[in-house]
């Protein structure tokens, strides 16, 4: 989506110190498309070319970098061009820019801000972090009920600039409470003579300021609309927010559900630029934890140890049987993560989700306990034809009957657990998806473990571990 | 969001059957709203009130229901009232229920809509499934590079109706070809005597149609716009998609994936409304596959049972050792998985990721390596000094050892396993989210024991496990 050069061109051009001609060749880009070709450079550089675009342009492709190297570029700019840049911004991208600055630099730059931004910018920051409030921006354009539609239109026309849409406009009464959104299309399809108020509006629906990321993409995933306002406690509108902006929040909002699943923190940067310190800090304190978790199984292990003495053959099933029971648990704390994400579901729906689990947990361990029956008696009868040299020994009947109920038990166990973690998390104030695959793959090992060696020394107590 | 009635008022309605009540209490509501009380109605109930509800309003309410009750609806629907709903449906939305109704159904459903509009439908439906074709309407307004800014007003206003969106307009010359897209408020401001072809453009943003899911995504990302063109490969307009309808399919996307990485078939429904068998299809699949692939574990085992037989300790170990390599491969596997759909980075960096986490493998397997070391001689200590009961034997330093270094190997292992098979999926062309967690996991488990025992046989072989 470049324009007629191409990246390598662009950055042969910054290579030579050409500012002149790059300056005319990026007045053919859009602001992301700068952003992309300034993405791979050193700070220093973007903060060259920072100066020779022009303001607006500066303000609307910074806004486009990824945010570490938004926050690094801060830290390089002379006053004027952190002034020119954080003027220019989008109040709900500089927000979130601020969140990121260290409290010093944060400081600095609140200090460049004329004094109108300024106040924008403690207004947004007043909002608790995650919230609407952090993700709108004051920047749309309101009406009054009682103009006729010509004089909206004129009124839209003088105040239009650095609006951040004019698609929708809001008609606020007099004490500044939110009355109804109008898109400008229907302003231009009204008879110019209407009054706004007389206008047929589209139904309300607003954000309040204080509502989560989750509650913010619901809402724009449920009513399909280009943007919606944001309301405080007591109805008065204090921003809005558009709809390609909450596709930003939704897919970081999935990633970072994604990377938790996976057994670790958010990394909360791309991939490959993220550093080799960051990403052992990010990685490895889960990993550590998890291992610490899993050394239960050692003991548990220890505690079986005379039963493994006895009988070897029971310690060869072991992966497999709590493998099995990580794999139910993985599968279902899936499910029931995104589900609280997407809010398919919430907390008081644990009680279905339970009964759901419990009769899955059964179908799924009923047949994964019939495979691993199978699997042993077919080994068996090879054996025994002669084919394969390995055998579970005589009682290999009460063998394939252990690992067939340990089987259920697992699969029922994890199925269970994974699918009441999340829900759990969140009573006690925390993320689900915390409840990665490893976690409670984690809790199901041990657990696994237990019924595995419990369910065989039931079923082969009296033979094969006897004495 | 319900208007003044509260969700049970609505269903008392219903219940009583009182329509004309009814038809006045949804005039209120939003059709998302509608089709949150329709969500929850037996199938033919639904079909009574899309009845009394105007066809406009019946159509888009239709559309916000979710699909599962859509396709249920559609086959309990005569003939007037699903001509009605369907030709009242955007194109795009449309499109969708085709692909989810039975072949047959889609072709009685065809036959009730209106020549202009089966041409509309049978044309998305020519493009490939999950493209942009697929989901893009082609209810878009069009102007002419010389029509004056006034004269271009006047053509919105005369030809509005049935369009998904005025807020932005495209360009088009003579022959079909997009030159560039303006934005209402943009023709709003321009001075009426303004040729179109005069007006300042935005640097033209447009996806191919046949653009995948993750393509449109990124691009909507990249660029934050509320809408984009979607052209064939001769460069002629084809349809627009809207950033509102983007959510939507990235959020679904966003869910498939997390599904598949949990180790299962993506749902395709919601979870409280997928029947027993559906569930245990989806996942008891997954599960078996992962069983039968672990069972190469108790293979692997039995390879080694005369050494365990020599030292028991050896199995205690086990668990531990294949879940941190399987808890690596995890984290890894959802980083690469995740960093592929959002496009970050592309099958050709495979080479720099293998060299990340060869890195990160090596500093992650030595922190787990310290971990379980640190445990068996802390252990050991505490055995030393009568505190507790368990002995790793008089070789505990060497089991140590072999504890750390094979901690060192799977970790290592499982790293480079999880972060290369996405990439190996995607060459082969299946979805890299395929290589789920426990997909994962279970490859790790095999070589894991191959490692564990491998290593033990080096450092123990000439000890406990001579003779």
């Amino acid at each position: 989506m470049l324009g007629h050069l191409l990246k390598p061109e662009y950055e042969e051009l910054i290579l030579k110190k050409d500012w002149e001609s790059l300056r005319i060749a990026f007045e053919e880009l859009d602001p992301a498309d700068i952003a992309e070709v300034l993405d791979d450079l050193p700070p220093e550089d973007s903060g060259v070319i920072f100066r020779i675009l022009p303001r607006d342009v500066a303000g609307s492709s910074f806004e486009y970098l990824p945010m570490d190297q938004q926050t690094e570029i801060v830290q390089t700019l002379g006053s004027d061009q952190l002034a020119a840049v954080l003027n220019e911004m989008s109040p709900d991208d500089r927000t979130r820019l601020f969140e990121e600055l260290p409290a010093e630099v944060t400081k600095r730059a609140l200090e460049q801000l004329k004094p109108e931004e300024l106040k924008v910018a403690r207004a947004l920051l007043g909002y608790a972090e995650d919230s609407a409030g952090r993700f709108m921006t004051p920047e749309y354009l309101s009406l009054k009920p009682g103009m006729l539609a010509r004089e909206a239109l004129d009124h839209v026309r003088a105040n239009a600039r650095g609006r951040e849409t004019l698609s929708v406009l809001y008609v606020i009464d007099e004490r500044g409470a939110l009355i109804s959104d109008l898109r400008l299309q229907d302003l231009v399809l009204a008879n110019p003579e209407t009054r706004i108020g007389d206008i047929e509006p589209r139904p309300l629906v607003s954000i309040p300021a204080t509502a989560g990321k989750d509650e913010i993409i619901a809402t724009f995933e449920k009513y399909d609309r280009a943007a919606l306002p944001v309301t405080d406690s007591k109805g008065f509108m204090v921003g809005i927010i558009t709809a390609d902006d909450v596709l930003d929040v939704a897919e970081e909002a999935a990633t970072e559900d994604i990377q938790k699943l996976g057994g670790m923190e958010a990394l909360d940067a791309p991939y490959m630029e993220i550093s080799a310190v960051e990403m052992l800090r990010k990685r490895g304190g889960w990993l550590s934890i998890l291992l610490v978790g899993e050394m239960l199984t050692t003991t548990a292990m220890t505690y079986f140890e005379g039963a493994i003495e006895k009988a070897v053959v029971l310690a060869l099933f072991v992966p497999l049987i709590i493998s099995s029971g990580g794999n139910s648990g993985s599968q279902a704390t899936s499910i029931i993560i995104r589900a609280l994400a997407v809010r398919e579901i919430d907390v008081p729906d644990w009680w279905r989700v339970l009964v759901r689990e419990l009769r899955s947990g059964v179908m799924l361990g009923m047949l994964l306990g019939s495979i691993g029956m199978t699997r042993i008696l077919l080994w068996e009868w090879l054996h025994h034809l002669g084919i394969i040299n390995t055998s579970y020994g005589e009682h290999y009947l009460l063998v394939a009957l252990t690992v067939a109920t340990s089987l259920i038990g697992v699969v029922l166990f994890g199925s269970v657990t994974g699918s009441m973690l999340p829900f759990v998390l969140r009573r006690l104030g925390f993320d689900p998806a915390t409840a990665s695959a490893p976690f409670v793959a984690t809790l199901v090992d041990v657990t696994g473990i237990i019924i595995y060696f419990t369910v065989a020394s039931l079923i082969l107590g009296p033979t094969m571990l006897a004495g």
